[in-house]
């Protein structure tokens, strides 16, 4: 079985802009079906909750509902509140077994920001589909360069094999360096604390990671719920003579690939989405599909940026 | 006058989402005010035609009208029929004086594609504005890298400033190649023609020009109407001792400027609005403009990819 690279990237993002507008423009005369419903928090459309999990929240007494939409109570008036009010409701969810993916509970919280930047609760990691609230990820693309006596540049890519005892995506294939940027981190430094976790790069060496923008895209997930994620991404060159190790046990195996055995395991659907739209913008980026190569070459790149009609976080 | 980075791209992307959301969901019982219209053309919504044109869309005898669309009359059945049947429309508004931006008549046509990449009709360049239909360009990056004995690399960037005689932006900054993409050209072979005649870069060198993505936005023009545009981007490295010299008088004098004056001249608006978003992505990918540099780092990331909700063409 192989996909096209157009068809891998409308997988990973499976929650369509069609299936977006439903819900953002559905009335209470219209309400949109399945029933997907807005999320507001502190004022802010912050997320939408998926079908699944809607009966859930209506029980709750935190939250109020309409047709359209579900609100955190107003009086929960500060980001401790908040936070505080939504753990419980999650620890009760997860004594009960209401939802599959509680069991994989984290112990990390990710943040939710108002329409400021600002941080307005935070939320338990492996919840935050039911939500359907904002994700984010740090990715580094690990590369090394030959350059011929014409200025041919060939590119190797290091990927890496996730360990098959991972919660998420056991034995799926990954960037050299990934993960989620949990609360209160930013993305830079927290690629370099990656960087020696998870493949032994020194910080000497993962401070030269360049900063090269960001993929986003809308996961729907019928176990985790809907996924709107942003990955920051890096690129770090690497000497021929860098073998990457992982000092934490995260990563089961290191292969450095040409850009062709690359697109080969993507078609396969081995990597994991965050890593494979990632790993697909650096191809972009570097010249390896371009558009004389993919016939789906504008709707590729466009894909790529998915965006939200929720705010984000600021790191200045 | 300085203006920030996410200021110059809001600007550059003047027709916002929900300028556009209002248009794509208006209804014949709510049209949208003021009244841009939907374009249709062989079945297909190809463009927004902007409030000023609409009128004279309406006493065509090519067009019909609802509250909320203009379609091009299905009696005109091939791309020829169609392209015959506008250029003579365009012809008539042209000798009437009707739209100052057709008084740049360029003798070039614009294709327009329908919902398989397949090309429905062509169209005069200076004209598409009134039909809002997509527009593509193609820009080169020109640099040159220096690398120290720390490994760390240092870029300026090769910047145009357009010849005083240019219809369009006379005198404004540009990227040291850059134009629009004619009916029937491929972005890599026109980037390589371009680069020889507008700056001298011979096809040897030209060929190593790395493709590496898209940027694309949505100009709201008072005098050209919609335009939501599309330009492929390279990237060229080049030898310090290279010296680009137009061939073809469109470019005044050439610069080599390190990235913080790049950034300078952008903030000052002296950019046309192609390059400066073209450069602004050139930024983020060589992590000049980061996470931790830029306050609206992602809205600005996410502007650069803008999606239309008209097809595109491919070139495979």
């Amino acid at each position: 079985m192989s996909a096209s690279l157009i068809e891998i990237a409308r997988t990973f993002n499976s929650f369509t802009s069609a299936a977006e507008k439903s819900v953002l423009f559905s009335t209470k005369q219209n309400p949109s079906t399945p029933s997907s419903k807005q999320l507001y928090i502190a004022n802010t459309l912050v997320g939408f909750v998926p079908p699944f999990a809607i009966e859930a929240f209506s029980k709750s007494s935190y939250f109020t509902s309409t047709p359209i939409s579900i609100t955190l109570v107003p009086s929960l008036l500060s980001y401790q509140q908040r936070t505080h009010a939504i753990a419980s409701m999650l620890s009760a969810w997860k004594s009960s077994g209401l939802f599959e993916c509680l069991k994989g509970w984290r112990n990390e919280q990710y943040t939710v920001y108002g329409s400021n930047n600002e941080p307005i609760v935070a939320i338990e990691r492996s919840a935050i589909g039911l939500f359907g609230v904002r994700s984010y990820g740090c990715h580094l693309n690990g590369y090394v360069r030959t350059v011929d006596a014409h200025h041919q540049s060939t590119i190797k890519m290091w990927v890496a094999r996730r360990s098959y005892r991972k919660q998420t995506n056991p034995g799926m294939l990954d960037n050299i360096v990934g993960g989620g940027l949990p609360c209160g981190a930013n993305p830079t430094a927290n690629i370099i604390k990656e960087s020696f976790e998870e493949a032994g790069i020194s910080s000497d060496i993962a401070s030269r990671a360049i900063s090269v923008g960001v993929v986003s895209f809308w996961q729907d997930s019928s176990i985790r719920g809907y996924i709107p994620d942003t990955e920051f991404c890096y690129d770090l060159e690497l000497d021929a003579s860098f073998i990457p190790h992982p000092a934490d046990g995260e990563v089961e195996e290191f292969f450095l690939w040409d850009l062709e055995t690359v697109k080969d395991h993507l078609s396969k659907g081995e990597f994991t989405p965050e890593a494979g739209l990632v790993v697909v913008d650096f191809l972009i980026r570097h010249g390896a599909v371009h558009p004389l190569s993919e016939p789906a070459f504008l709707e590729l790149s466009l894909l790529l940026r998915r965006e939200f009609p929720f705010p984000g976080p600021s790191f200045v």
